[in-house]
């Protein structure tokens, strides 16, 4: 293995914090290693940071997702591995091919830690294997391996397979399904069968590589410069998470806890996001999952919360356990959106989806799209291979779900996304699709939790509801310890969840660098964000007890606001920009029914916090484009360079 | 008392942390108290930004700044007075009559903390008393009594005089002597005979209302949430500050200490600027002082540096000892700017100053000024009273000195600062006017502290070295320890301090936040600033055990950012602008001897700095007007308002 310095400057830099980054050339079967200096690591830290760092430094502008140029970056963070809850995600970053935008995706399990035990920050796969391989990562021994005979098989059955084969059952593996290689543009990486990073497609990124799967096992211990002080952390947040009433609400019921809560204010996104009410509603949550199919709760790494739902059902849909059970946004998306109010069927639908591997949100977005079409006869019984879509028929919802894995019949349109599927279809479908950017939107209602519809429209990554995660639940579950931790970021007011205003934007502004922090140290924000157990003060701690900095808040939050920037001049050199800022027309009309009724988002008012948004964000407001001041204030003078370098070559 | 609440909303508050504020009105003897909401204490904190506050709200547009309508805001924060080292400081602000703008200057001694125990957080003086009063304040008690008596007295006995009219010599007085009462526009306010508020003119303010003293008592004790966690600081601190090369060297030889190494790099400015290498400079040391003049050290409140110095001289000055000893500051003014060696006649110089109560460094600069105007015969013999005006004239130093606190002869026109005394004297002579938006430079040279350069030249107050103190310490003192604290805001990389280069203005930008911030909690710099005993995390918990806030060091960084936004908005609308944002053109020629000669700054290089700054800072570069958005992200939408009502009325 060839090693590569990065080398930024000789600076006094005593902590000794190091890590090491894999690199594999898939095309041309190099394997190296990048050593970056301790200033790297503290600039950049992990997640879509490193990622969008790579991304930018090393992809060639303009390239085809589903092409060899992509990278597929999986990148960890200092305290990913930490003994300590929710710190312990995987990140991964590609050029996207449902948005053609910057593509991140996280996911818990065991994936992350393994491969920090294993002495690696960050994986960077490129290139394209001549036929199907797997990765196979042993401490610092790397292996590309043949996959034929697990090529075209299931998440869960190619794990299996995996495992025998190594001889090791404790091996982790993140893997992609029949879905990925069939290059369906919302298809996932799996691990550990349940734990997804489930947007923006990065499994058809990885499935057009040849790539089956990354499987690592790591028999080093994690390093840490204070590992008792991680070690009173966890005891702490083992003894006290219940006493928080979100992580309670969580460990409980699961993330599903919330549809009551949400159908009865109104904003339980139903038939297509046209109405806030489902009148089933009582039959798809969490506490009707504990009463009925649930048969245990799984967690992640470290993690004492366990919100993850193992359910069996022993009727017609056969649920096969590994696979897990359906979050909240499943649940939206398969049955208030569909209006279908059978548990087992959404249960189905979540187990076929983690399967083929492939996304829960955008394939039951898809679903819905196809449905709104039926109904109003742009698509017909013929045109959907006999199904009738009408709402709330689970049985089509589950057969056209395995259909989308096999992009089959009219599944293969829908696996292409609403955006590309309206394309093909025509005849004005296009006002069904439920999308930004190309990405299908998740179950949170932007007519009542503004934020999160700001977040939609700006996000990065299309419609992520991770921007600036759930608003109301500040109302909803603990006002007393959102305000306690949202003033640790200076948000010293309690607003209005759903309406337009100038001081929500600057809300808007900095829980966005708080939620990306999060996401570029591979945090959980069930841990975290406000309403959450650990406090930021305890974040601060995490990450300086791991590394033996003195990081703090700032530097932490500058980190967040560092990575969306650097994504953000990825787009734009991808040619996405001010135009993509958008939500679907149906949010500036009347929500259908529901206590909210008659609620729509304002079209001039919402441009004006758009508009806010980039001033503040010290953007040029008419192109979106970061000022030169903005990025050298980020640490990212190389970046404000590049950025000129590009504009000159246009 | 009338009592006034302002109330910015409704809103979940918590923690109980309140505080009251006294308001007076000379013109009609009206005493009340204003009530804010913890929001407010919250938000604005203490020190310039509630000094800003009440200026931007209340005070009149365009009024010459010794007239009744100008306020004079004593103002604390939460931290004052806490049992803990350096976090006892009271800001003063007001409407600057020696540059027209924002006026601010701190003053540590222990009048804050007193004002404090009497249950103070602030007192706002307006309007101008019939005749000569005091302010006495008791407790809830507040009296304003006549002070015939003491006007045109020294700040030495008009101090005494209250003690013992009042039978109390533990009452606290902060006061101005004849130069406040004669209006010289650099007059200040002191406390303890020698803690003074020194720059922009603060005494020609006061002495404007007639108001010679504010003496205060204060019979309660500190409260705190954590009062035990505050004991274990302050513990900390004074075991270990000896162990910090900075606060060490502080305690053994002053301020001072350093003349000999900023010599040695050719940084200490001499002959008015000319110059960074003066011959003499080894009989003007800290260490020189020690050995010679100094009785014993003296401190502020809970402070064991002890950094003060009380000196006396037997021979020909006669330093009266009771208003201490000459600063770093103070012996660069006097003595190697005017090229004077004689540390007893710097020691005299600084004597009169205080017992006139003015500034040293404009009177230092001021007669620096005048030196060179003498050397180059714009002025002559007679112009200044026969004073032999030469280069190193040790007694005409002194007596000039005497002179401008007595508005005599020359010293009258002097009294009015380098900037009107130049207009008066004309002749070209305003290129030896060393100052910025008309006050004088403090003694660092910008040729080789790039960032306190672009401070002098940014600061809303003038030339001041508070913005960006110091930017060589780093180097000179404890680069291990810098760069260890430094790294906490971000700062990742060591940068040469003599280069105007794009990354350091980043670096400017954020130290201006920590700067800002320091003062707005009236800390002493010499406790928490890069280089010093305490750490960040070290002030975010203070301020937490104080207030039972859970606050970070990216609520209290936005702190500093807020108030240099606000006070940049009062001089705007005060017609301050991007216009006065430079340095004498002195700066832009070679320096003229030491190690560093020929050094020059780039005026491109350093106006492209500018620009880059007003970028960085979200203003719009061509006039340097936050925009509305910043304003807005800084929690200040109702200044965002009351500027578009401004700019309406024009």
């Amino acid at each position: 293995m060839k090693i590569i310095d990065y080398k930024r400057s000789e600076l006094f830099m005593p902590y000794g914090y190091t890590g090491k980054i894999l690199r594999i050339d898939l095309s041309n079967n190099r394997i190296w290693i990048d050593k970056h200096d301790e200033l790297w690591y503290r600039t950049y830290m992990g997640g879509g940071c490193i990622g969008a760092w790579y991304m930018l430094k090393e992809m060639k502008k303009g390239i085809d997702p589903l092409t060899p140029g992509n990278m597929l970056i999986f990148s960890l963070s200092p305290i990913v591995g930490a003994p300590v809850p929710t710190t312990g995600r995987v990140c991964i970053s590609c050029k996207s091919p449902l948005t053609n935008a910057f593509g991140e995706s996280q996911m818990g399990g065991y994936f992350g830690p393994e491969l920090k035990f294993a002495g690696w920050d960050a994986v960077v796969v490129e290139g394209k294997a001549k036929k199907p391989v797997y990765i196979w990562i042993k401490d610092d021994k790397i292996e590309i391996r043949d996959a034929s005979n697990i090529w075209g098989k299931s998440i869960g059955e190619s794990q299996d397979i995996i495992q025998s084969e190594l001889e090791d059952s404790r091996i982790r593996v993140a893997n992609i399904g029949p879905a990925g290689e069939k290059l369906v543009r919302f298809a996932c990486v799996i691990n550990n069968k349940k734990n997804a990073c489930g947007r923006t497609g990065i499994g058809a990124v990885m499935g057009s590589k040849n790539l089956k799967a990354i499987a690592v096992r790591g028999s080093g211990n994690f390093n840490a410069k204070d590992l008792s002080s991680l070690r009173e952390k966890a005891k702490w947040f083992n003894k006290n998470f219940m006493n928080n009433p979100s992580d309670r609400s969580l460990n409980l019921n699961g993330t599903a806890d919330i549809i009551d809560d949400m159908n009865e204010r109104g904003m339980l996104p139903t038939r297509n996001f046209k109405k806030g009410y489902f009148e089933s509603a009582s039959m798809i949550t969490g506490e009707k999952m504990k009463e009925t199919i649930l048969i245990k709760n799984e967690g992640c790494y470290a993690c004492p919360v366990r919100c993850k739902r193992i359910v069996a059902t022993n009727e017609e849909w056969k649920v096969d356990p590994s696979y897990g059970g359906p979050e909240y946004e499943t649940i939206g998306a398969f049955g208030s959106n569909c209006e279908v109010s059978d548990l087992a069927a959404i249960a189905k639908a979540n187990e076929i989806c983690n399967r083929y591997g492939m996304d829960t949100i955008s394939s039951g977005v898809c679903i819905s799209f196809a449905m709104e079409c039926f109904e109003k006869g742009i698509i017909t019984v013929q045109d959907v291979n006999g199904l009738d879509l009408k709402w709330g028929n689970a049985k089509a919802m589950v057969k056209l779900t395995e259909m989308i894995g096999n992009r089959e019949g009219f599944g293969d349109i829908l696996a292409e996304g609403t955006k590309r599927a309206a394309e093909k279809i025509g005849k004005d479908s296009q006002q069904y699709a439920m999308q930004v950017k190309g990405q299908e939107l998740p179950l949170h209602e932007p007519r009542l939790k503004v934020n999160v519809g700001i977040g939609y429209a700006l996000s990065e990554l299309g419609a992520d509801h991770t921007r600036v995660e759930h608003d109301t639940d500040f109302d909803l579950y603990a006002p007393e310890i959102f305000i306690e931790q949202a003033k640790t970021l200076g948000l010293l007011e309690r607003l209005p969840n759903d309406q337009i205003i100038e001081v929500k934007v600057r809300q808007y502004y900095y829980l966005q660098h708080h939620f990306s922090m999060l996401d570029t140290l591979c945090c959980c924000f069930y841990g975290f964000a406000p309403v959450r157990a650990y406090t930021m003060t305890d974040l601060v701690e995490i990450v300086n007890a791991v590394t033996g900095w003195e990081t703090s808040l700032w530097e932490l939050m500058k980190l967040g606001e560092r990575r969306w920037n650097m994504t953000k001049i990825f787009n734009l050199r991808e040619g996405i920009g001010v135009k993509d800022d958008w939500l679907p027309e149906r949010f500036f009309t009347s929500l259908e029914n529901g206590v909210a009724k008659g609620k729509a988002l304002d079209k001039e008012e919402f441009k004006n916090a758009l508009k806010l948004f980039y001033e503040m964000a010290n953007w040029e407001p008419d192109t979106t484009i970061p000022r030169r001041a903005k990025l050298i204030e980020l640490d990212l003078k190389w970046l404000a360079d590049l950025w000129l370098e590009w504009v000159d070559k246009k």
